[in-house]
């Protein structure tokens, strides 16, 4: 009788760390999920009121407001554009998308990501940051989610991203799919 | 007693384990924390010998030595500045901030920034890696510790950075009080 | 007899928590390890079609062909280099390297890194994501690997950069050894 109380005892304890340990040993579950949208006007020239983001730098004989040869390769864009909850632009935004992504390819559209989200809702307070590399005519790329502060403090996960709309080299609204796998 | 003690046993083990994993549940106690200052001297054309920073990109129009209009939107600036222990420029160096921060609102002055903290000094040898969103208007900002090397290998935490004097637009002094939550 | 089963169990229960906590408390043996080489040729005005990275940024007076004085403080390089399994630059690539790097010192050559590798070959599919700080002159650096896509889901670890070749100023070859230490 003793003994299997102590068994019982020692079998739910054993479930219990099992549980708590789940995510590292096999099956993934987020462990928070967010849907998000933003909406990125890429400076032109003609547009400065509108514009949410412009080239900043760009390779030699490339020039500032029109996008360079081989797939833009080297033009950086700095941008701040809104985030909202559905892919109506005129939404009210409930955050910025902040930071900058670069062309990096000669032979097709890529870039490289470098970003934060900062929510302000009375959903969600806080920032998520997010790196990685962006295939952009590929269907949805996943890109890493690093870090973030207040509600998403020390929050990681994986960010799937989809061009959801774009208009000429001027209009690009993005759809992000944020799975959080670790928590705090 | 034969149960009793199995039972104290269980007890002290589901102790020890809520106790190590303690930082997952819900209060969340730093394991490591650094106070420490640094110091950018913006390049204006007139101090190359001095400065430890210089914008490097704008957008179209801007120059690269009188900060773009629309709140300075676009500019990159590349950085090599000199970290101290207290808030004094003058003092011995224990490493260097070395990195970018990019402005990027044309409302308000905030900043993306990605850099890291080489420390070398009798107390500190390594390199901790940050990144995130800096509203530099706002007294207290957090950005992600996202990871380090030497003996802040694979740690993860949250730095608070506050600027701590500023003087015209030349120099910037910025406390920061770095958090981890994750050692190794 | 009961008692002792019962420690019995509490000891291999400890002892499993132990093992699966290891990676915390003292000796980091990774979970994955890679070595793969990348090769950067600098576009340096007559080399369009076998660049592979372009200087995209530089401070005032620089230009985009030639490195900046100064160790070429300031100059943002963008890139996309093959990278392969041995030090063969004919070698067939079994990915990409996108991202850029910065020159970040006045006195010596240092460089921030923000890039990614995609892999794609038969024994690797994934992104792996990096960045950190990199004082090129000192023989191996160690730069930290934030996150992963793909088989490196979340993986984190520390890589240990080596120019394992280089040719004037356009040609690198890197060599990168990758340790991962946090694997799902």
């Amino acid at each position: 009788m003793v003994s299997r109380r102590c068994r019982i005892a020692v079998f739910f304890l054993v479930m219990f760390l099992a549980a708590s340990n789940a995510r590292k040993i096999k099956q993934y579950k987020p462990c928070k999920e967010l849907v998000l949208y933003f909406h990125d006007v890429i400076y032109n020239g003609n547009n400065k009121d509108n514009a949410t983001s412009a080239i900043v730098a760009a390779p030699q004989e490339a020039n500032l407001t029109i996008l360079a040869g081989h797939f833009h390769f080297g033009n950086i864009a700095v941008f701040d554009d809104p985030i909202t909850l559905d892919n109506n632009f005129y939404s009210k935004p409930v955050g910025r998308a902040q930071g900058m992504y670069m062309y990096d390819s000669k032979k097709t559209f890529t870039a490289w990501l470098g970003f934060s989200f900062l929510l302000n809702s009375t959903h969600h307070q806080g920032s998520i940051n997010f790196i990685g590399a962006d295939p952009i005519m590929v269907k949805t790329r996943d890109i890493s989610v690093v870090s973030g502060t207040g509600d998403f403090f020390m929050h990681r996960g994986i960010a799937t991203i989809m061009t959801d709309a774009y208009e000429s080299e001027v209009y690009f609204r993005l759809r992000v799919d944020i799975k959080f796998y670790e928590c705090w």
